[in-house]
């Protein structure tokens, strides 16, 4: 398990691997950003996505999914984010498009008021098979600092 | 159909009504966040969550849902957003909880090289039945202006 005190700034991860199918791009966009250009390759013609583009929200979720995934691999005493800054969607995301993504460490703040916890802030890019970036925000979570022993 | 030009700097709107079903929060967490406490009452009673509690993208794309919605009731020559800043996730959001949401115009900004069009950014809140803000975030979209007549 990670603990605050491992993660240092700088350090850089490369993760996640996600295939976007035309189903899932469809299905998420019927429920939550039902806009023609994330629902028809004839609608998004007429606008500059060009054909069937994801939900950028659909792209956020995506790039969480990588996310927890690679927590399984590599356990971290995760408190859960706060929130996002700078979030950017510099590119469409389409279906056939494999997504991964790189993050990077910014900062590392032990909290003074609360002695077990600490917060990070971190970018996160999620590039498609391209090696063109598609997603990138700066993340600001929480994280247990590791419990004393004895 | 509204265009930059009829969006005005303090022009606040508020829209939507999601109800937060248990079986929607477990579907979008297994999908795109499973961590536990998106998963079960049990794993996130050890979290400052205290139970289940839907994952902050869920969230994000339950607002969206909202905000189409709207666009459908009142509709706006949108071009699609270039991204968000001050993301906050600021109240957990429950399953029974009924969401709404506020946005306000902060900035409207003619393109200099595109005279077709023009960006707004504006704040949202999402609130809960309790008119508590549970996310709020700035974000930047882009519109097109009103087309010559000719």
């Amino acid at each position: 398990m990670l603990y605050l005190e491992d993660i240092h700034v700088g350090m850089k991860r490369s993760f996640g691997r996600y295939e976007v199918t035309r189903e899932e791009v469809l299905d998420f966009a019927r429920k939550y950003d039902p806009q023609p250009f994330h629902l028809s390759d004839e609608a998004a013609a007429q606008t500059h996505f060009g054909r069937l583009a994801a939900s950028g929200w659909h792209t956020c979720a995506m790039t969480m999914s990588m996310f927890v995934a690679e927590m399984g691999v590599n356990p971290q005493a995760s408190l859960g984010a706060a929130g996002v800054d700078e979030l950017r969607w510099l590119k469409p995301v389409y279906p056939g498009d494999v997504l991964r993504c790189e993050n990077e460490i910014l900062e590392v703040t032990p909290s003074r008021s609360r002695p077990e916890m600490g917060s990070l802030k971190s970018r996160t890019t999620t590039y498609n098979q391209q090696d063109e970036p598609a997603l990138r925000f700066t993340a600001l979570a929480l994280m247990r600092r590791r419990p004393a022993e004895g």
